[in-house]
């Protein structure tokens, strides 16, 4: 089973497709990527993942498997052989999937929502949100490293992941909007672990520039502010 | 650790805190339910649940973790020696991860959306998003149960637990709206499931008798089309 082909149906700029290839990554497991038109989604994205109709979908011999949380808990089942990507003990998995929920549910969008905020009052407040957030994950970063270089102790592991993947788009939104959210300042701990994350050989081929993203990003933001008619 | 003191932070209502209830039932860990009401949350679940501030939390010894479908995972992983909650084949468990999340983040909300509509025309578009949903859920049970009784196979598994936990508000919405729902014709292997499930010693005695939910139900849709003023 662990040796059937795999193909990862994804989009550069994604950050939770970046959640798979890193997990794929952590394990060397060679895949093919397939880099899916948004605007023209492919048969195979229509036919792997039927309800949601997103990526990422990676698919492992014939068989799909969509979400990109539920496809890096995937990976780490079946090739279990390599280093452990989520923490063995149960607590600490609890945290993890607690942390990784809360930057999924609630985190993300409120960095989302600073650029569809549609004035300076809203971009204030949505910035005021996603600094919260990331305090909150100072502290979390404290209680679950403990003491160690990343979330999952001494290597990248599955909150590493869930948070780390938004890096990329965190580094655009600071360089639109002008501001600091993760620095040695204001989130120290974050500011290392972000640094060394970026680095780490499994991130740092996936990760986008922040140069290439805020291209993309000038292009999509506007379409927040400016949806096209029905 | 397994055998440190368990409570359980919830209310009688509440489905999510149901799912808590069934796992440590199927896992025969005696707990203490300690019912908590919303309108004056107890400095206990306050601190416990610091992010959310909601139910369930599950606290093991003195450790506190929280989200319905975390808490089964962690219980499921904590008392190992009794029968497994969660498939132990990777693929059938990202499927059911799949479905555990599409009921969470889509079909219960259009579940929730026939009692938030606020004219008929919108209230008949949500039961029939509802019953969508069933229809792609009947579908998930043929290829989930193969051929067997529950979701989860021959007993009540993980997926069983994530939906059947909303069997009792899905009366609810069927009686006071004088719809069907889940039903013999419509949607035949969910009917005899849903039989099955709430007859299932884990379950039948924290399933809440329709007619009591009703009660609560009147009061909290009453409140959803008349807001109180902030």
């Amino acid at each position: 089973m662990a040796g059937d082909a795999v193909k990862l149906l994804g989009a550069w700029p994604s950050p939770v497709v970046m959640r798979a290839r890193i997990a794929l990554n952590l394990k060397s497991v060679g895949y093919e990527f397939v880099e899916e038109n948004l605007g023209n989604k492919s048969q195979l994205l229509l036919q792997s993942n039927p309800v949601h109709k997103k990526i990422p979908v990676l698919i492992h011999g014939d068989k799909p498997v969509c979400e990109s949380l539920i496809i890096v808990q995937y990976i780490d089942e079946v090739w279990s052989s390599g280093p452990g990507i989520l923490p063995s003990d149960p607590y600490d998995l609890a945290t993890a999937r607690f942390w990784a929920a809360y930057i999924d549910d609630k985190w993300f969008p409120s960095l989302t929502g600073i650029a569809k905020a549609q004035d300076d009052g809203a971009k204030k407040a949505a910035i005021e949100q996603v600094s919260e957030g990331l305090a909150l994950l100072e502290d979390a970063f404290r209680k679950c490293s403990k003491g160690k270089t990343f979330f999952g102790g001494d290597r990248v592991g599955y909150l590493d992941i869930a948070f780390g993947c938004f890096l990329g788009w965190l580094r655009v939104t600071e360089k639109m909007n002008g501001v600091e959210l993760i620095s040695r300042s204001k989130t120290p701990q974050l500011a290392q672990w972000a640094e060394r994350f970026c680095a780490d050989p499994a991130v740092k081929d996936v990760m986008p520039e922040t140069d290439k993203l805020a291209e993309f990003a000038k292009v999509l933001f506007a379409k927040f502010k400016n949806p096209p008619s029905q």
